[in-house]
């Protein structure tokens, strides 16, 4: 068995923002050499999230108005979680909705897809450095 | 490490519906001989999912209804994504929700579930030939 | 290519609360002697969860308001679920919210975590006893 490990670093200036990271995972699995096996693909923080979905446009703006919906930022005072001096309370709920990590299979030596499928990076909390993990393992 | 890759396809004539794929993955998990490991079933389109909860028709009522007030289908004039000439933007919100895969281990040849266990393709957007993906690693 | 499985057994007296079960994944981990791999930790009970985000009380307190919000657990007969005999027809919604699972990498023998990532068990039906699973797989 082979694994491969790769950190991707974003700083995203916005609070909110979707980034397509199709190229960098595929770029990583053809690093690894691995044929066959599993790709896991996590956000290393807790206000953002990784998702596979379509890249359009609208549908991420549809995105952004359904998640401030069902958790809103503001007031940031009707979050407990904000007396700790932070304004991020909505980001760790939005992150729950949206997911913390995908797994895909590797066949062939390529991400197995169905076909629409993106790698999304998914920052509910922008405006500094965060990371991406990619672990492959496999043969 | 070995690995299996099968494929499910389904037809499901109404928009929305839920079916238990268990005996599927099961039968999968048989041919594949694996013995120790771990199974991945992801849904290949992203208007689907799959999920593991109860099989218990009225909780699957539930289900439609909660989703069906998170993401409403109506008005579809609502959603920017379907400016595109869709009419699935909720599909799209409501998979998030239930989520794309669940990832099962093996243990001695089995699916290792709890009592109530049981796996689901989730179909927001029906009424056209869509695809789920097994793959499983291990010895 | 080595695999190694634990279950961790909880029994919360109230219907909710979440536990940091981080030190005892850390500890599985060291037992299994993996060094690069996957980890998978996962709720075997279909009204619990498994979910990574921060080890702050006054988030925790957050998304227990807010979960309540999204699926009330009262009036129990709003769901039909519930005709069955159970009053957990709310648990099995929001633990889709929250999630059944998370898959971990494995590195240099430790979990390759982000700087707040933590492991919680999220009970949403409790007063009983249950069960949290999980299954390593490396070298």
């Amino acid at each position: 068995m082979n694994s491969y490990r790769k950190e991707l670093w974003f700083n995203i200036p916005a609070r909110r923002g979707f980034i397509n990271i199709t190229p960098e995972v595929q770029e990583a699995l053809r690093d690894s050499g691995i044929q066959e096996g599993l790709l896991l693909v996590n956000a290393m923080h807790i206000t953002a999230s990784v998702f596979i979905n379509d890249d359009e446009p609208g549908l991420h703006a549809d995105y952004e108005t359904w998640l401030e919906q069902l958790a809103p930022h503001a007031p940031t005072g009707r979050y407990r979680h904000n007396l700790t001096g932070e304004d991020n309370a909505d980001a760790h709920l939005k992150r729950q909705v949206m997911g913390r990590e995908v797994v895909v299979a590797v066949t062939q030596g390529k991400l197995d897809f169905g076909p629409w499928e993106q790698i999304f990076y998914g920052e509910f909390d922008g405006g500094r450095r965060k990371r991406v993990l990619i672990k492959i393992i496999g043969e």
